[in-house]
């Protein structure tokens, strides 16, 4: 459809804007071009109203979150006044369904600058000519326009190619197959986590769905290291690690990791992404005939770097090990294999049968791949994983000690990947085995090779948080029995959750358009941001809220999760789980024969509840704890590089503790026996100093 | 070759060590394993002694450099005393062949802290048992032996592929062909720049190599901006872009982007190597029947990313547009083709004919694709390149606009892809272009939509560079200028740079261990960094040393460099100029019919030599300048989100200032007529705050 014939059709039907100039009308839209690819889409429907109206507020709604800079409703009523937008009298934004369609496009196009820059560039035009009727009007559009010329496409090569069209052609499948991504624009607060700010800075909502697990993207050492690394060292690694760009940063954090999974050797990359498909396409590449087997629920990193090679890749069930087992079965032992499998689905909260698949491995000559992204961190008593978790006695008495534990399970796979973007709360992915593995890699892998290299101030605080994490569970416990609480409010209230011995907290809705209605209500109505997950990320019909609970959410903000999502659920009529039950179930939820809950990864006793030492859910108002030794183990693994706290405590080093409830020692996490007796330092005082 | 067999010939043929027990120095060497791939390598060069003696000895400070912790030479000294390890009479660490690889072994196993572990070990084992003669001995190696069982790789399945041994066969070709790379332990001091201290803190060198172009990463706006977009939204951004990890820092870095391209859109990526990945493996995997012409120097990223789709790739010869249309004759105009090339070709400093692509793209309908990650930051009136420096008057003249130029070379190009991480000074990468096309992108790649998004500070570092740099073109002055100088030097004693028209300079050497051995002697006699270049980065017989000046290397720093590579071409007999054209010439020096020299990019006007405008060299001691103009325009655009820095001035925010000399308003980039008057702000008032 023509874009200003779908305007003129917009304008009409809305009463807000009736006595609008459509060139302002035009302006407030056209000027937003370029980061509102959807235009067409969005005015289509506003034709449509009164019986689109609500459907069109709330896709402006997310318009508005995902590509608006930071302009706030002030701001836009001082525009429309500015550019002629005259409502009728009484009309408020609120009350038009078509307004807020506005909003979003003037809040897309312009922050303050970009409107007092509007404002001149319009006076400007004003003053110079007024060669034209639109021109005379003081018409921003029409200097739009003329500007907008230089930024059209150029026009294809006469009888070449149409790249343009093809383009748009490519979007509009995502757009019809309802698989096109708006994204909300979502900035996390270190000071109220887990709150964040929109695109206005006074609107807060409270984030129920990102991946900063355990709130360790603002844990005060980890900040106060990456203040101190940043003045020492700068910002960029400023080249490869041939080039330059290799410290003793980089070093420290592989050898950290390296201890984390008591492997021989680690090693960094750009992402976990980067890191699964540069290990994966190179190990495909290099080892002669090789043969993936891949999980069905596999990761796009792990599916991108088996195709990246010429290896076959061959699917199992997802969790079958007859299926895995039937299939490995068809292959010679002496052929090279490799299992690549996740411990934690992140998308449904399932866990790989890690023990059993080491078995099948070891049974039929393969190597064993496991993706831990979803586990480092939140499993195990230091935070190695699900892998360490299976042997989390063992694990607890070894303590710091950086050697395996023959027959462990940890020990038994051969090849660990992890990130440090999720429970780490940093950003960039790793590897962990042996050396040779690890060296061959570091070698051969162009994704490894040929990129910078993470800055030493990022490297330094994913080592903070790996460090802290290891020595400190209670992290870890908490979240658990936050998680644990939630989906018991969940089930009380009847709302189908994905059954999973996991932290993720898939609450099924099983339609996209539900869905996604869903978490727009949260956001609009409730300040909950909560991503709907539609097609291709799960199945159709399995469409979910994946709802991530840390140990930072107060039980204040947990009840208001779950009475919202409840509501929520009753207002769209959305099936619960005995309506699934009803329907002969779905995604694991009401199967017959299926269970409601399947048994934590987390038992009583690690977390705490048997002999009284888990923390205590907080309360709105009350301090998140920082455990002190925990602080001190992080600080110390810095001492020769960055010097020793104590001795230069400088303000802002510090000052993030102010906000935390400091604990002296209560990890739960032995040191081995020849680990030299940490002390536990000052804090309060150095904050003052 | 067996270790212990190796280590004990080693020790047999080494003067230093030889009172030292075996078993010692087993533990010296093994303990480091992890560390430590190559160590069989390293001891089969031992025994060679003494004719390998100086290999090594180049070897193992290599291997110190690039494996070892922090331990310093003192503390190696003292672990020798400890384990045990007595020299002769007189003996020095220095005076001995052999003592530097045990030294090297000491510091890769060993920091301080590891040390006090060792030894705490050692007598705890003391006390516990002495059930072996090993053990009696108070030998550490018995206790390491007995914990590196656990980490010995896991015994091959019987009959399964025996993968540990590919590993090693694979490393060995490496090893073989030279072509393995022993990293430096490589600390960039903020405060110091271009100093690094190694992996001993108080041993400091000056850095020739790395790609912090302009020291961007120690810019104190910059560093200012992270600190405060810390200390507001923490680290992580903790999800992708779709969950929970898109926010107004990412989205204002993209339009500023755009505008620096003049592109309509922008999108950021994890670095510049996924970029090129996902973008050529995206559009060869959707354009139907794609071919590819790729310049035969393109970097490995895109190389990757031409491979990872199904289109054709055809290569043409280096920068040779009769070859290129030879090739695209081949093809039916209908047939979408990409053309993919670079500006600033890194290893070897030429530069690509952008304008004559972009008009064979146009004759024969194919899409350009241009890297200009060696150019951002560094060519144009603004930072955007080299497109943007052909017209380098004409977008000097638009200033800030955002808007395209039309028919100008970077509006002509259709897609350009940049780093964050080199002239910037931070990490990422990037692509700009159509709106359409940025949205296919951002819609299809998995590489782009399946991974957690940088953090918030990152890209708030990454913009706030962008626009500094955009405002003030004295430090790309004076970066070309240094150029000049750096090149004029050698070419007076003769010493062979391939000639070239950017800021690369790349010493020939013409042989491989040639390079190795003068990068060595650079760093270990002069405490000057430069890596040396060596297959397969560049063709055999064309290895180099590739050095990058920058605007804060002092006269004095650049009159050290020279006489050490002049000093060293004569130790090591490296050819001259003369001497490669009296043998025909080497890549492109001295050929028949070669110039010496190119016309540079920037010629004497753009660079203020005709004006007197031109920044001054800095002298040793002396303060690099900062331009307040661009400080207050960086700033400016965080004022939103962050706040205005003057009205809260903390002391971390501001206290970089101190190492520099601020220059109020030097910057020669004209505002475009309608922007606001950028006010200077006090910048030393808000230090002193």
């Amino acid at each position: 459809m023509d874009k200003l014939s779908s305007l003129t059709r917009f304008k009409a039907s809305c009463p807000f804007l009736g006595t609008t100039k459509t060139a302002t009308l035009r302006t407030l839209c056209t000027s937003s071009s370029t980061r509102f690819p959807s235009l067409s889409v969005l005015t289509e429907r506003a034709t449509k109203c009164p019986v689109m109206g609500p459907a069109l507020n709330v896709k402006s709604k997310e318009i508005v979150a995902g590509y608006a800079s930071v302009a706030g409703k002030a701001d836009v009523e001082k525009i429309h006044k500015e550019q002629g937008v005259f409502p009728p009298a009484g009309a408020t934004i609120e009350m038009c369904p078509h307004a807020s369609a506005a909003r979003a496009a003037a809040r897309m196009a312009e922050d303050l600058a970009a409107a007092a820059k509007l404002k001149a560039k319009v006076e400007s035009a004003k003053k110079a000519k007024a060669d034209s009727a639109a021109a005379a009007a003081g018409c921003p559009f029409h200097q739009a326009a003329t500007e907008a010329k230089a930024t059209e496409p150029k026009v294809a090569t006469p009888g070449g190619f149409d790249y343009e069209s093809f383009y748009v052609n490519e979007l509009d499948k995502k757009h019809k197959d309802a698989s096109y991504r708006y994204f909300n624009n979502i900035n996390r607060l270190a000071a109220k986590f887990p709150v964040a700010h929109t695109s206005d800075v006074k609107d807060e909502v409270e984030v129920w769905c990102a991946n900063d697990y355990l709130g360790m993207g603002n844990n005060p050492v980890v900040l106060e290291t990456m203040h101190r690394a940043l003045d020492k060292y700068g910002h960029g690694a400023g080249g490869t690690r041939n080039i330059a760009g290799n410290g003793a940063m980089h070093l420290g954090l592989e050898q950290e990791l390296a201890a984390l999974h008591r492997k021989p050797a680690a090693l960094v990359f750009s992402s976990c992404y980067v890191a699964n498909d540069a290990t994966l396409s190179t190990l495909g590449t290099k080892l002669p005939g090789c043969v993936f087997f891949s999980d069905t629920m596999n990761h796009a990193s792990m599916i991108q770097g088996m195709r990246h090679s010429p290896a076959k890749r061959v699917l199992f069930k997802h969790n079958d090990l007859e299926d895995l087992e039937a299939k490995l079965q068809q292959y010679p032992k002496e052929t090279p294999k490799v299992i690549a499998f996740e411990s934690v689905y992140s998308m449904c909260g399932s866990i790989g049968p890690i023990k059993e698949i080491c078995d099948l491995a070891e049974k039929y000559g393969a190597l064993t791949f496991l993706d831990e992204v979803h586990a480092v961190g939140l499993y195990g008593p230091r935070g190695a994983g699900v892998a360490e978790h299976l042997d989390y006695d063992a694990h607890k008495a070894a303590g710091e000690s950086p050697h395996a534990i023959p027959g462990s399970v940890m020990d038994r796979v051969d090849i660990i990947t992890g990130t440090l973007g999720k429970a780490y709360g940093a950003v960039g992915g790793y590897i962990a085995g042996s050396d040779d593995f690890v060296d061959m890699i570091r070698s051969y892998a162009p994704g490894f090779i040929f990129t910078t290299s993470l800055p030493p101030a990022t490297v330094a605080g994913a080592r903070a948080s790996v460090a802290y994490q290891k020595a400190y569970v209670g992290d870890r416990q908490l979240k658990q029995v936050n998680v644990r609480e939630v989906k018991r409010r969940f089930a009380e209230l009847d709302v189908p959750v994905v059954p999973g011995p996991s932290h993720i907290v898939p609450v099924l809705v099983g339609d996209a358009a539900l869905a996604k209605a869903a978490s727009d209500k949260l956001l609009s109505e409730h300040n909950i941001y909560v991503q709907s997950i539609n097609y291709p990320t799960v199945a159709r019909g399995e469409e979910r809220l994946r709802i991530t609970v840390t140990p930072r959410h107060t039980l204040e903000q947990m009840d208001k999760l779950v009475r919202a999502v409840d509501k929520i659920f009753t207002e769209l009529n959305i099936n619960r789980l005995q309506d699934w039950k009803a329907l002969g179930g779905r995604a694991g939820v009401g199967a017959p024969g299926a269970v409601d809950e399947v048994e934590p990864m987390w038992n009583d006793e690690q977390l705490g509840l048997l002999d009284g030492t888990t923390p205590a859910t907080l309360r709105n108002g009350e301090k998140a704890v920082v455990d002190a030794k925990a602080v001190t183990a992080a600080r110390n693994r810095f001492n020769t590089l960055l010097g020793k706290v104590e001795e230069a405590p400088a303000a802002h080093m510090t000052a993030g503790f102010a906000g935390f409830k400091i604990k002296a020692g209560t990890g739960t996490v032995r040191t081995s026996a020849e680990e030299v007796q940490i002390p536990t330092v000052p804090l309060m005082a150095s904050v003052s100093a």
